[in-house]
């Protein structure tokens, strides 16, 4: 049943001119269909709401993150079972309970528009803002400069199927100290946020709201929506952020920085929370 | 009514411990509205058929490469006109000829469950197959390695925004003496590829099958499956392959090459293709 996460192939590699058969490491790629299964009006509903390209394992964390920070699930309780199928791996069930009220109307109409549901940035950040619960203050946590520094190392030390693929995105959240509290990893960065606030969620750890979301590469609009979903105050990347992901960082009181490498970062917001002098 | 590629803001940057006031340029994101115009069985209707996250520019690019990968247009004159609205362009409108047979229902659906329309990477393939028109003979073109190398050179020189930013994706094809024949950016790598694809669909350059796709980054599925819809014969990316985009390239006789840069790459399939030695 379980899909392996890395496969293998004969290749040719090309070095300065010299070709040499060899052996090489590919990250998975395979579909994943999360469906929802409930009460409906009139008797139980089994309906597919997504099908995304990942990266096998930790499929049920997945499914659990993608519906969490997409508004439908609110704690980890609305959820009764969570099934995979044997044959291939490649459907995840998610049975929720009696009691989610949730509208299945809007949910279609939400998911067939994608994760954005205005048609301007305003109306993108307003829709999260509506959905998300959590609010962040502006005083209590706080990491210090020189840390931040080090988080990228610890990734990449920790980072197991990168390092033989270099194929995957990967997303961690640390604490204050510098410990490493959740990694996850996946062809699709989305996906390896949605996994590893999936895992937080089954784990009774959300809010994350003592912890640094760090991004292996660049920061969207998206993942921005989804570590505020998830509580998480500061976020860093290694890569660039874009507009709208400032955009939202800074309407929601979070802390997003960017170009966290070779000794050097950028703040697009929330300075209050990182410590420059020591 | 034309929004910037990229917007300028002001943040704090920090250096080996220095702070310093700074602006910085952000690559934009903001979400584009797709609409299809079209006559129904009832009259005239406009539908929304996709939000994305994009990077503001070659709107109307995007959304006719987007109906052309997705299978909906199969030539440029399936198109009557394209509109964007002047309030903030984030709307970009494409009327369809009367006489282009396509079944809304099915489209609904494959929105629905995104691009990919399987539960395996084997029905991924296998719809990918049944859209696609082109095939790529096993001899006729090929192209250099000596050559190949020069390539990501050659689209860091001419990537404007990314330049400024470091956060765009870009799509590029190169003909076989390495000359540059189109390139676009992008915050979505999937949209950089859209915009160079409904550009080469507008001034006929569909099949593209004398040419080579760089890619900034890596080579998902998804990627490859619009490589394959536009007759690209070649595509080389700059980062990792993932294990489904190289059965569908193996699977549509297609060159697929990766981790192209300083000097080295891997020929993942079709080495027919690449000429090792002068």
């Amino acid at each position: 049943m379980a899909q392996s996460s890395v496969s293998s192939l004969s290749i040719k590699k090309v070095n300065a001119g010299n070709v040499a058969d060899s052996d090489d490491l590919l990250a998975v790629e395979e579909p994943l269909e999360i469906r929802l299964k409930y009460h409906g009006p009139s008797g139980p509903v089994e309906q597919n709401i997504s099908i995304t390209m990942r990266t096998p394992g930790n499929d049920p964390e997945l499914a659990v993150g993608f519906l969490f920070t997409e508004g439908i699930l609110k704690k980890f309780s609305d959820v009764v079972s969570v099934s995979q199928n044997s044959l291939d791996g490649n459907i995840v069930v998610v049975e929720l309970n009696d009691k989610l009220d949730f509208d299945m109307k809007k949910l279609e109409r939400h998911f067939y528009t994608s994760s954005s549901c205005g048609v301007c940035g305003k109306s993108s950040i307003e829709a999260v803002r509506t959905v998300s619960g959590f609010r962040f203050p502006v005083s209590g946590f706080t990491i210090d400069a020189a840390l931040l520094h080090t988080l990228p190392g610890l990734l990449r030390e920790k980072q197991n199927v990168f390092e033989s693929t270099g194929g995957l995105h990967a997303s961690a959240v640390f604490d204050a100290a510098g410990k490493l509290i959740l990694l996850r990893e996946d062809v699709g960065r989305h996906n390896a946020l949605d996994k590893l606030i999936g895992a937080a969620l089954e784990n009774n750890m959300i809010p994350l709201s003592e912890t640094i979301l760090l991004l292996s590469g660049r920061a969207s609009f998206e993942l921005i929506q989804k570590a505020s979903m998830a509580g998480i105050p500061v976020v860093a990347a290694v890569g660039a952020p874009s507009s709208l992901a400032v955009e939202l960082a800074r309407e929601s009181g979070m802390t997003l920085i960017g170009f966290l490498r070779n000794e050097r970062f950028n703040i697009y917001c929330g300075e209050e929370r990182v410590v420059l002098q020591v």
